[in-house]
Formats: C-alpha cells, structure tokens, sequence
C-alpha cells in the first residue's frame, strides 16, 4: 500500500505559527494632567494588507523558544527590547488570515521612561482608545488586552508596570484613570489604596506648582498576583 | 534568481500545533469528607512516550478553530464534553517534544455529576496532587493549571464550577481546601464569604447525619472575573 500525497500531508502542516506583541504604555495628553494608552504600531509593507498598521510581530522560528520569538520581533520592527514579556492569549481562529496562521500574542507594560523615542521607519505610537481598522484581527486582539488590563488592575499591582519606582497617590490614580477610562473620586480611591496595604508612604514629596505631595512605592512583599512558575519560561 | 529549496521552506513550515485539556474534577477520597482534585489522563498508544499518561489532545486541524480542536480531541480521546473549555496557555519550548510542536492547552472545571463514568479504554483519573511521571513537558503543564486554579479562587467564583447549584459552606469549604491543599478555619472561612456578597443564603436546608445546614447559592448578579469577551471564540 502506497501513501498518497493528502495523507503524507498532516493538516497541521498547512498551519504556521506567529508571534505578536502589544506594548502599552502611558502618554500625557498635550496640555493636560490627564493620561492616555498608547500602544506601537507597524505599517505592513507586504501584502495580506499592504499599508494597513498591524501590531509588531513575526513568523516563529523553529529553533525559538515563543517568548524569544516576541521579544525578537518586536526588537527587529520597533527597536523596544521590554525585560519582561507575558504572554496574553494565543489567537487562532479559522478566518483570521489568508492562510492559516496561529498568533501566540506577549504583551507589557512600559513606563514612559522606558522607551527610547527613536524614529523607527513605518512604526508609529498610537491612542489605543481610538484605533485605526488594523491589519487581520488586530483590532479584536488589542481589545481583548485592554480587557485584561482593566481587569487586572483591580487585583494585581500592574499599575507599577507604568509608574516610575516612587510616585505620588494622584499618579497612581491617573494610572486607573487612564486605564479604566473613567475619572475616580480622589477620596476615595486613597482610601481604598491605603487600606489595601500594597503601597509603602516614603518620607518625601513632591513639590511644584501644587501643595508638597507624598511619594509611594510599592510594597515588594506582597507578591505579584500574575507571575507564575511560567516567569523564565514559555 | 532562482529559489533555493530552503528558501522556499520558511522555518515555521517545521512546526506544528497542537492542543490539549487539563479536566479537573474534585472526588471524595474514599472513608474520608476530603476532597481530592483528579483529571483524566490517556495512556499513549504510539512513539513518542508509548505507554505514558498524557493529557488528552491531538493535533490541531487546519479548519477549525483552536477551541474546536480541543473539544474535539477531549470527546475523541475521553468522550467528555464540557459547555465550556478555556484558554489556559500556549507551550512552545523548543525541547518539549522530539519535533517542534507548540501546544495551545485549554482546561475545564466540571462538577462530578457532569461526568458520565464510562469505561474509555486507556483513560483514567488520577490525583493531581500525586502524578507519576507524564508524557512530554505534561507535568509541568498540570502544575501550571493547578497554580492558576488556586490563584482564581481568590478572586473569582471559580469554585462555583466544582459545586452544584446550591451547597452548603462546608462543601464551598471543602472545595477551597482541595484546591489550595490545606485546612481551612470554618469560623474565619464562613465570615469571610459572607462578607464578600456572593453567596445568597436560601431557605433550604441539608439534613442528614449532622445538624441541618443552610444551603447557598452563588449571586449571579456578580460577573465572573475570568470570562471576557473572547468568550465564544478562539
């Protein structure tokens, strides 16, 4: 008995894999206190979607690990190198490109600091609440990560994934602001974040245009909610 | 300018998709109120690891969706089939197989009585907390499974998928302590799911060898934290 062609031919031989990487960070709106997410973008040169922003990202090679994948991607399209990457969901669906492409998408959160502010060909920063039509299913993936910050906000310390080391109670509460696309009564939200016991008051402030302002930082005790045995691995 | 064959095989030709399913159930352990949380495992057939427990999966087809594939796989391999499977994550270390093959791995909670108890033959439930060694990097998947098991039912009402409808506070007791792997103080355990709003007392009470005790049922006015808006789709 031979083997025909379609039976020497898995199916899962005419699926690749993909990896992509959502980078948020944090961006003052000119003449505001107010913040904004802002994420980068890639404009693709090549057709499926030629000309259409895409998120930065590439073919997994088979001698990489997925995470190593990401991180090298996104240095080659954008030149960031975040140290650390999570990973947010694996996208699959049958319709999603013209062939059939799984896309195992990382994602993190950068400080403003964080970011070298070179001018890399064909990338731009952008409002992640006011999107363009994306490349493939970009737009969907980029919601779904917006998701799961707001979620994870509400129990985990991953507002200090955007925040430099010491910061101030109304940074903090701009953090929230930004992300849960809503403003929070000052009041209240110190006294939630007081009462949580996440935040350790340092003996100095910060002085300016507005009344001397206390600096916080995070209590490094109490262990981040999303970082598992996976932490090194993929 | 001719293409040379390696050229034309792009390296992500060399890799292929999988998917497989972490099922956890709890089980009474016998003579005893304590709860053990078991999955089913299927011995393996063929090289590599013949002979070897795995979790149940198979290869992903190149027309269906990653959720699709892992249904269909579990009802192949086990005859289970859960309302609803999850994304738990993407495996893709290079070694982790003798070819390269990146595992999307879904998993499910299921109550007891969701399980019909037939004899599959090379199928059986083994007990999390004592696994011999399994096939592939499956160890070290379960161990992920289990750690995020325990860091939901912090936050959410995930154990509200172990429980019938309605269950007394010594049963949600039960199903924490099986998760988390150790006693729980009944006093402090009860004040503290009454105080976080998502147990309704009801007026039904369990009788039987011990003094009757109020049967709840979970709020659900009160949002699951994990189901998001990729709920229906892969």
């Amino acid at each position: 008995m031979t083997r025909t062609a379609s039976e020497a031919l898995s199916p899962a031989d005419a699926i690749r894999v993909a990896v992509s990487t959502v980078i948020f960070t944090l961006r003052r709106l000119p003449g505001s206190d107010a913040f904004q997410v802002v994420l980068p973008l890639v404009r693709r040169t090549r057709d499926p979607h030629e000309g259409q922003w895409a998120l930065p990202g590439g073919w997994l090679d088979a001698t990489e690990g997925l995470a190593a994948a990401a991180s090298r991607t996104l240095g080659e399209t954008t030149g960031l190198s975040p140290s650390y990457l999570e990973q947010l969901y694996a996208f699959g669906a049958v319709d999603r490109s013209p062939t059939r492409v799984v896309s195992i998408v990382y994602w993190a959160l950068l400080r403003a600091d964080e970011i070298t502010d070179s001018t890399v060909e064909n990338v731009s920063w952008f409002d992640a609440a006011s999107l363009p039509s994306l490349a493939f299913d970009h737009n969907e993936i980029v919601e779904y990560a917006l998701w799961r910050l707001r979620n994870k906000v509400g129990y985990s310390r991953i507002a200090h994934g955007l925040l430099a080391d010491e910061f101030t109670l109304a940074d903090l509460r701009e953090v929230y602001e930004a992300i849960l696309g809503r403003r929070l009564d000052p009041a209240n939200f110190r006294r939630q974040v007081e009462n949580s016991g996440t935040l350790i008051p340092t003996d100095r402030f910060r002085t300016g245009s507005h009344r001397p302002a206390r600096l916080y930082r995070y209590n490094q005790d109490v262990e981040l909610a999303d970082r598992g045995p996976l932490d090194a691995r993929d």
